[in-house]
């Protein structure tokens, strides 16, 4: 027999995340009744997964309930917001029960692990959608926007870009389709381990919001912006927010192990520059904030991150591989274009 | 030639509403910024509309951008808050330009008309659904919650329930399928004019969410829900919520002449009862109180409302009419069961 939506949203989502003392009223009310801290400015990002679009269908879904949140906590992230509350509103099919249970142990897992309570939703039926919309704080005129970078600023990213795109690939495919895969996929493959399989495949599957870097971020970073879409694309709407050219050293990527040992060198730059779903940040500093930069990476626990370029006066943005401009579509990850 | 997705958002969603002073950064950036007033808590609700289950394929764009706000805010109405900020996720198959256009001047006109700004946004391809979350706030403690109610407290409810039902009835069928509906539909249709028609329509269409009477009912109401599973359902969340009975005159609920035209009188109460759509409040106000509710009343542009039941000690909910406990389906609007 069917649950009814009120026995669902009661059994998995009344009380999931943190329990948090600046809820006043948190789910099963008309709205959520929250305290932001005085000094404070209301951070609030809203992100759209859908099946067939967003993640393969039959995606785990505990996955599926990781990334819905991931993707809005690394929004958050980018503007250097403390997260607090989530609310969620999930369209499905039809109710299973181990479905609730796996999507909301997914969900839940990484609310907790970030401190925050999902304070309001509404379940639909309909085809697996999945809204989440976050809500943090940052001190006054304290969060980083797109728009603060200036020329000469150097541009960084944290993690391994590249990565999702390469698991999302072996999801969907169980191969590489990278740029130069012909020669390069029959000897990689070959190479590739099972560890660096599940590796590449969990970086799609389970991203890690950079929330901690964002902190961190706040009073040296001049912008920032998630690489949700492709850095390439995504360091380009940085750069034309701020007013700016970007040029990215394509030597410089910081590209991991395993999607060089599934990529080639070649495949690997090109999906660091073009892949989609890391949710890394990709942000600038101004050269005269080097060192307080290097003191943040030199920091215990703080997420890595390189430098991969640099603003200039102009507009545009240009990779350049062993000095020459790389020929890379300008469009990034766009989801109008891709269906 | 489609527009992308980063075309799109500028075109029609960069500034909808009102200007507001509070956003301190809004569509754009990774995430908004906003300032809440001190002294106040947040609040915040989400809802989604889907096509085919919230509203009939075809409906009108602008009908389809005014209720996805307008269920939002009726939400926040009835916690007795003022709504300041909106959220938007839209999924759509493609971005036809001209549905565009016509939706965001829906969500636009009444997001204007209640002073709210449109601050982020997300849109996707996919089967057509909308997501809004909104934000507004309420002084320290008062807002209004579902649990609020005692024994004795009486039961009201504005506008005339049943209309929206009854106008989505028309949307789909284009006739009355109201329980009694076998001989009173033959008279009644007859009777019904073209102008009841589209009034009941416009009722489903574009509902109207009761702000002011929430912000009114600060410090006079003990409890508020706002009805969109149909009254008796809601009314019945309502009394449970404060751990209490409820009854219903069904004689006493008020009725539009279009929907009595339409339905007959017995189809009518029905509706009311037990229609969806309506996002009309339904709440509670202690007898020592009543002062305080007819100056209320009296007062120029405040939303009509009638008193149509009290709440007493025990669980449940019954509706009677002259004077017999009606047989009415304890459940209210499910949209798994609608499925």
């Amino acid at each position: 027999m069917p649950l009814s939506e009120f026995e669902l949203i009661a059994r998995y989502f009344r009380q999931l995340g943190e329990l948090r003392q600046d809820v006043v009223l948190g789910v099963g009310d008309d709205a959520a009744l929250l305290r932001v801290p005085s000094g404070c400015e209301l951070v609030a990002a809203i992100d759209t997964l859908i099946e067939g679009v967003h993640f393969p269908p039959g995606s785990p879904p505990a996955s599926i309930g990781h990334r819905a949140l991931a993707v809005n906590l690394s929004d958050l992230a980018a503007m250097g917001a403390t997260p607090a509350w989530a609310l969620l509103a999930l369209t499905l099919p039809r109710p299973g029960e181990n479905w609730l249970q796996d999507f909301a142990r997914g969900f839940g897992a990484l609310a907790l692990e970030h401190g925050i309570a999902l304070v309001g939703g509404d379940t639909t039926a309909g085809a697996l959608s999945i809204t989440v919309q976050v809500l943090g704080f940052a001190p006054q005129g304290q969060a980083i926007r797109r728009s603060g970078a200036k020329p000469g600023d150097l541009l960084c990213v944290s993690g391994t870009p590249g990565d999702a795109a390469e698991g999302l690939d072996l999801e969907m495919h169980g191969s590489s389709v990278g740029a130069d895969a012909a020669t390069a996929a029959v000897t990689a493959a070959a190479a590739t381990t099972a560890t660096d399989r599940l590796w590449l495949r969990n970086r799609f599957l389970y991203p890690t919001p950079r929330v901690a870097l964002g902190l961190a971020l706040r009073g040296i970073g001049s912008a920032c912006i998630d690489v949700s879409d492709g850095l390439f694309a995504d360091a380009g709407k940085l750069a034309a927010a701020s007013g700016c050219a970007a040029s990215i050293d394509a030597d410089a990527l910081p590209l991991s192990a395993a999607l060089l040992s599934r990529a080639g060198r070649e495949g690997a730059v090109r999906r660091a520059l073009l892949g989609g779903d890391d949710y890394e940040l990709c942000f600038t500093v101004s050269p005269d904030r080097l060192g307080e930069l290097d003191s943040l990476r030199d920091s215990a626990g703080a997420p890595a991150f390189h430098r991969i370029g640099q603003l200039h006066a102009g507009s545009g943005i240009e990779a350049r591989r062993h000095g020459t401009v790389m020929d890379v579509a300008a469009q990034g990850f766009d989801h109008f274009r891709r269906s």
